[in-house]
Formats: structure tokens, C-alpha cells, sequence
């Protein structure tokens, strides 16, 4: 990445798009001053809110498209007639080399089926993979597949772990990440065949990362390991239950404090201590699944974020794009060894 | 069930067994007074401990049992040559007719394969299945299977449906629970072919329970179903990532009131509140699996319990046998149409 980086962004995406997209943007340019935009999507709507942040419209350009895709189409439909969508120009933009990495909150099997035709996978990569990090007892921690494939064989978790280690040492900063394989226990002989075939394969193979086995659920939140390799199926129940679980504390929290009160004071008087607590868990701060293993960078921001949750997205995308994310997976992915051998044989032939 | 209940206890299953069994039992027989019990193990270690409960001793036959299944013991490893364990005993006398139901604090492989061996599928269930219940924002609510099928096909998932319905019914005294099916996305395209085949049964056949569709794992904490249906492998994995997470949140909450003189002051004063909501998410609350689908009646508690805990467990045996849980199952179950047909050729012929 030489210059300037330059940000993709749909910006009819999301529940409170355009507005929160062109706020977002406004936020996150206060962190990366170096970025330049381009907004996709109505730019009858997009103008004047840009009109009102000078800073932000100085460093954006508008490229108008006349269509937005739906948050409840499906995704054959949106790649079908979606062409002229501000999600599909967005990741035509990054196909094109105009930008760097693109960011969408609109729909996400829409969003994974467009980047996937139009980005292709990287070398050595068979399918892309959604990522995600998330607080942990230890810190953050990555988890992925996320929901872009149900079904996984050896050699998609394999590939996994090797991107959400890259990814780990990209935007967490580990030097050498730790990879577990979620599975029913931790023993050698637990769990499908798919995940002790890909357990054995992380074994033998020298990669950079330290694969520790296998973990089970509760090793997420414990922070375990760095990275958590799942399949789509699995990773998105397992996000979301966490998700629900968080959630379920906060209300049972809440109702206790305000139970009696004594409690409804013990809370005021904790209150600081408690927005720090808000402040470490805020999904907002989680916001950004990452598309992995694609010819380009795509970050899917929650669709019913707000501005600050779409700037870490942004700032999601930045760290991916400007820290080489893809140049690593290139140069760390294990070329299986028939094909090194042929790419020789055509050599010398 | 007819007189009395008796209650088979694998005295040496868990990590504080015998004391914790004992102990447990003795707690128990203060809310179910009308129980006797069957307790197999050790009697040099179970004798003493009885003799100091009078109470207790005088409702409880030890039957003694020279070996135990280690807590590390493969299921095929003790399914062979256990035949003498505490555990297997305990089982052979639900087999038996000696006992209405078992409960075991010991190793879930052995104790799951040795239940299947004795005690045999119910007429109409193809698998047994692993059901717990655990707090929700709207109150409690069942998942099934927990880790005892980790592949499952649509026949076996709308049997799960059927024994969890039950289920509810029967210990949390729901009148017509509703069912959800967890998924990827709640519309109708997504998931697996099993999980949508699965579905759609439920949705034709007419079963004494409401099917909601598909649920998303942020839906199992906050209550949106009553009975949640998975595969052993995805069941076992929110489990645990629920556990995992309400472990995560209970210590940043820790260190939120240790973090300064006021916040620990308002702990203080809110207390009486804290110790409510800990009531309410106790894990020993919510302590017992239950093997549903087998002819006899079987509860897995957390190997790691204490009195409290297996006492519970306990209970939740207890209501399960009392309340004709498996005669529900068996009337309720839809029989393959071709099953009655040729019952009706035979008894014809």
C-alpha cells in the first residue's frame, strides 16, 4: 500500500444508513486523517449530510448508484441484479484497485456472495471465512468461520487457522497467536472427523502459529487461546450465544440494582467503576466481522450499529489494509506439496 | 408408578464421591421425604458416612460394587469390563424394575453408552438424547441434545422435539411449550438440509407442542422458546459458551467492585440484591442432565458438584419419574404410518 489509502464505503447499507455511515466516517477520520472515502449509494441523501462535515467531504468523493440492496433479499437475488448497488460498486471499487478495502453494514449473505464473485479467493484459499474478535477473561481473542460456510472439511479448517492467525497478529498485534479447534471435548479421539483430520494436519504442519488442540465453548470467553477455528454453523450459534448470554447479565444486572434502595445507591456509588466495565464490553467497540481470504478486504459492520460502531469498523479495515493482512496469508499459506511439484515439472518443461 | 419411588444413586461417580452422594441424598430427602434409595459402591466408604445420618440410613440399601469408572475412561473401555462398577449396577436396577430412575455424578461417556446398553431406546426414538434447562430473561428453558449425537438427521431431530416437549411439561410444568429448531437465521432457506427437513415435519405433524421454526443462539438466553432443538455437537458447544460467558461477565463484575473504595462500598449496599440474582444463576440450580429416550430414567450431574448440586439432581430425578415422563413419550411420539398398518396385517393374520 504506497500513498493514501482510500476506503470503500456503501453507504445505503445498514439500519440507520445513510446518516450513520457518513457519521461513522466523519469519527473515523479524526483517528486515521490519512483516508480518503468513496461513498456509494444516493447522492441526493449523501450530499447534504456531507455538506454539513467540510473535513470529511474534502477527503470523499460520491459515487452515485440508483439502487441499495435490501436487508432481506436474498443473496442469489442481490448477485443476479445487484449491479448497479452501492454494496456491489463498493466492492467493484476494491476489484479495480480505486480502493483498498471496502466497508458495508447491509446485508450480510448479499455482501459475502458479491465479495466472493467479484474479489475471488487468494491463492491457496478454497473458501473465504467471516472473523470476528471479542472480549475474553484474557483480552480479545478471534473467532472464525462465523457463517459463510456450514459445512467445513480438513482443509477449510486448516486454512482458517492459518488466516485468523494472521489476522490475530494483524489487528490484535500477537507476535505468535495461539489456534484451537472448537470440538465436545478436548481429547484426541472427540468430535467429527473433519476436526481431527484438520487437528492432525495443524500438528505436522510448520506454520506461524502455535496450535494448542482443541477447546470447547467455554475456553471462548476464558480466552483459552487466540484463535478459535470453527465451522460457519457452529461459530455463528456459538457467537450469538454468547451474544444472548451477555445480554441476559446486563438485565438480570440492571434488575438487580434496581431491586431496592440500597442497591439503586450501592449503584451510584460503583457508577464509575461500571462505566469502564460498559466500556471494555461495549459491542459496539466488537463491531466489524472481517471477509477472510479473498483478493481484497471487506469488513461487514453490524447493520444496527450506530456512528461509533461503524468508525471501529472503519478502523477494523484500516488496521487489515495498511498492515498487509492479505500479503501474509499469501506468504504463510502451505502450498500443498503436488502442486509445488507440478508448478516444477512445468517449469522444466 | 405405584407406592414408593426408589432412587438408584452411583455412589462413586464424581470428583467428591462418596461424601458429596451421601450428603446430596440427604439433602434431598428433606423436600421428598417419600423416597428410598439404592446406593452402589463401596460399602467400607459408604457405610461410616450413612451411619451418621440415622434418616437416611434408614430409606437406603448400599449395594456393594468392588470397582468405579474413572472419570478419564474411555465409554467402549468401560462399556467392556464394567460390569462391576457402581455405575453399571446402578443402571442394571432401573433395567431391573428395582429402581424408577438413576442418578450418576460420573464419567458422561461411559455413563451415556452404558444407559443406551441396559436400558434401550424407547419405542419410536432412534437416539437418546442429552436435555438440560438453564436460566433465560423470560425464565427456563430446555435444550436437547447436549453431546449425545453429535451428527443428526431430521428424524432424529423432531423426536428431540417430542422428548424436550415432554420434558418441559414435565419439570418446569409448562402446559404447551413452544420448540425452536437452532439455526443460523430464523427464514426458511438457511441451515442445513436436516435442520430444514426437520422443520417442515414439524410445522405438518400435529404434536401436543408449538413450533415456533428456526431460533439463532442469541435467542436461547433470552427466553424466545421454550424447548430448543440442536445436534449433540452445536448443543454442546452453546452450552458451554454460555457457561463460559456468565463465568466471563461474573469476574469483570469482581473486578468492577474491586476497583475502587466506592465501588466496593456500593457491593455493600447492594448485596442483599447481588445475593438474589446469584441465587437465581447458580450453576447447581440448573445441575442434572437428563438422558431422554431410553426405557428407564437417567440423570447425569455435573461431575464436579457438591451436595447442594446433587441434590438437585436429585430432584429433578425425582419429577421425571413421578410425573410418568417416559409413559408422555411413549403416547406421544408419532408412529411411522407404516408401523401401524402392518401391526394391524399381523393382528389380523
Amino acid at each position: 500500500m504506497s500513498g493514501r489509502l482510500t476506503i470503500a464505503l456503501d453507504a445505503m447499507g445498514g439500519d440507520h444508513a445513510p446518516d450513520m455511515v457518513v457519521a461513522g466516517a466523519a469519527l473515523a477520520r479524526e483517528r486515521h486523517p490519512g483516508v480518503d472515502y468513496l461513498m456509494f449509494g444516493d447522492e441526493h441523501r449523501i450530499g447534504p449530510l456531507l455538506a454539513r462535515r467540510p473535513g470529511l467531504r474534502d477527503v470523499t468523493t460520491i459515487q452515485h448508484t440508483p439502487d441499495a440492496v435490501s436487508g432481506d433479499a436474498k443473496a442469489a437475488v442481490a448477485l443476479r441484479g445487484g449491479r448497479n448497488t452501492s454494496m456491489r460498486r463498493a466492492i467493484d471499487a476494491v476489484a479495480e484497485g480505486r480502493a483498498g478495502v471496502v466497508v458495508s453494514a447491509g446485508n450480510t449473505g448479499a455482501l459475502m456472495a458479491m465479495a466472493k464473485m467479484v474479489l475471488k479467493t487468494l491463492p491457496g484459499i478454497d473458501r473465504p471465512a467471516i472473523a470476528s474478535f471479542f472480549p475474553t477473561q484474557r483480552g480479545e481473542s478471534v473467532m472464525l468461520d462465523l457463517g459463510a460456510n456450514l459445512e467445513c472439511d480438513a482443509d477449510n479448517l486448516v486454512q482458517f487457522a492459518v488466516m485468523g492467525s494472521a489476522f490475530a497478529r494483524t489487528v490484535l498485534g500477537l507476535i505468535e497467536p495461539t489456534v484451537g479447534l472448537l470440538n465436545v471435548g478436548s481429547e484426541d479421539q472427540k468430535g467429527h472427523e473433519a476436526i481431527r483430520e484438520a487437528a492432525a494436519r495443524l500438528r505436522t504442519l510448520t506454520l506461524p502459529l502455535r496450535f494448542h488442540g482443541f477447546v470447547e465453548g467455554n475456553d471462548i470467553a476464558a480466552g483459552k487461546v487466540d484463535v478459535i477455528v470453527t465451522d460457519g454453523f457452529t461459530g455463528n450459534v456459538a457467537l450469538k450465544t454468547a451474544e444472548g448470554t451477555a445480554r441476559l447479565y446486563s438485565e438480570l444486572l440492571r434488575r438487580t440494582f434496581e431491586a431496592s434502595f440500597l442497591a439503586r445507591l450501592g449503584y451510584l456509588l460503583a457508577r464509575p467503576a461500571f462505566k469502564k466495565l460498559k466500556a471494555r464490553t461495549d459491542p459496539r467497540r466488537y463491531n466489524g466481522a472481517m471477509f477472510l481470504g479473498l483478493r481484497g478486504i471487506c469488513v461487514k459492520s453490524h447493520g444496527g450499529t450506530d456512528e461509533i460502531g461503524f468508525a471501529n469498523a472503519i478502523g477494523v479495515a484500516f488496521d487489515l489494509a495498511t498492515q498487509g493482512f492479505n500479503e501474509r496469508i499469501k506468504e504463510e499459506m502451505p502450498r500443498p506439496g503436488a502442486t509445488t511439484g507440478s508448478d516444477i515439472d512445468a517449469a522444466a518443461v
